[in-house]
């Protein structure tokens, strides 16, 4: 089926389906009649409506009247919502659909799309991309260009799926799309976004005086930054990737007590030493754009 | 003095002598011939030159001879290397010279700021501005616009100094100033800096595979760019600021201890309230610039 042919659908009018909607209508030039939408959140679809980035928007019981027309559908809820998602409308999906979805840990979406209708290609994924605060208003500020997107592919996924889904990908602004096992995925993504998310919110915890502005260098600001986080969604993936998690903070922890030790011991000498390396290995990692 | 007779001296032409002599030579309209550095690296007095920011360099050895000029000195050295400057070149200064520093630690500064002849006066001070990398080529790349600059005056410094270097601050860019005491400072700024130093340098050492950089999304990186640090400043001020940093350090640990418990339950409900409290916080402090 050619791309000017298919109709997608896209699941949650957040921070993430809002930006793949105007990625497909912007740069990846889906017309506004291709695109459909379904959210609990009337006002959501309202505005996705009113931007001209979909054609109609369906309530959430309504799902079923929009995956009857997609044979393209971006699912872009929380983990266990699109888990819940999958068991209430599977019945529902267009024969032959493509599904996809955003979700920030792989595995438990891996098994469950394992067990889907045959005839459905359900392709897990994860763009590395957000915004400070979340829900479709921050849609806007959520740019895709330059930026990491992860597969992790199925055994049963058609390869030309695969193919056309990766050029959607390239053609929305992405610069890297990485293709791994969700194993392997989720043993990552626990350290370079989740433990960073649990460090920032445990230094926000920290400190209760708002005069700490005042001494403010950018360190702090820069860091915290993601503190402005989707405090459901987080919650969620922190504890659905507990296992790879915990192994990070307690490696974390680790690594910041031997660093606390060497400033217990005021030793410059072996500091220095350690704050040379770090600084060369982070160097060699530059800005992490392909 | 008016301003346009003053002669101003630069020790130490790295990035923030090399980002203050670039400010005090563009917004605040200070000639080429009322600028004077003093640096060991003669390559980095020979590029300031180049860049007509200053009239003449002078060698570590021929400071002497610089500060006798100066009636303005800005002192852009390490916290040691400063206090054994003033120890070396204490009798050479200019009668009734001011002079200020950029140190990232105050308490020792100030301590040797009281004991300097009685015609000196010395406002330490803590511009709140850098850049990645370090030394004079990276001083284009640090910008002052809109930033904290902390000021611990002395009970000693004179207020007609005090007002003429809060003035000269805000023309270079600043965008607001705090007075406050030495040890408040660096109580405060073990924790919105250096802490978040440590941090960030203890996340880096955790991971030696540079294939993470496709697992990034924004958040690692910011929460690293920092680690790209200069090493023997900041091994010195980790150490000089030894108490207060172990504090801070200690006490992150408990506020991410009380994370990972959480998450070690998969106590999701606790987790989503405090990640909702946390955002509140952080949105509360804002974007951290007046």
């Amino acid at each position: 089926m050619r791309n000017e042919e298919r109709t997608i659908g896209v699941v949650g009018m957040g921070l993430m389906g809002g930006a793949i909607a105007r990625a497909l209508r912007g740069p990846c030039g889906i017309t506004q009649d291709q695109m459909l939408a379904c959210d609990v959140d009337a006002e959501a679809l309202a505005a996705a409506e009113g931007e001209q980035l979909i054609a109609k928007g369906y309530a959430a019981e309504a799902a079923g009247e929009m995956l009857a027309l997609c044979d393209l559908v971006f699912l872009c809820i929380n983990p266990q919502s699109l888990i819940a998602f999958l068991d209430t409308w599977e019945h529902s999906f267009k024969a032959g659909a493509l599904l996809t979805d955003i979700a920030g840990i792989k595995a438990p979406i891996a098994a469950r799309a394992e067990k889907l209708r045959p005839d459905i290609d359900f392709i897990p994924g994860h763009p590395m991309a957000g915004a400070e605060g979340g829900g479709f208003a921050a849609a806007a500020r959520c740019s895709f260009q330059g930026k990491n997107y992860i597969l992790t592919p199925l055994a049963r996924n058609k390869p030309e799926n695969l193919d056309f889904l990766k050029d959607l990908i390239r053609r929305m602004g992405f610069g890297r799309i990485t293709e791994t096992s969700a194993a392997d995925h989720d043993r990552k993504i626990a350290f370079t976004s989740q433990l960073c998310h649990v460090l920032a919110a445990a230094l926000i915890d920290c400190e209760a005086d708002t005069s700490i502005t005042r001494f403010g260098g950018g360190s702090f600001e820069g860091f915290t930054r993601i503190a402005m986080l989707n405090a459901p969604m987080w919650a969620e993936l922190f504890t659905t990737n507990r296992e790879a998690l915990l192994e990070r903070v307690t490696q974390f922890e680790d690594s910041l007590a031997a660093f606390k030790t060497l400033i217990q011991e005021s030793n410059t000498a072996a500091l220095q030493q350690k704050l040379t390396a770090v600084r060369e290995r982070r160097e060699q990692l530059g800005h992490f754009s392909p």
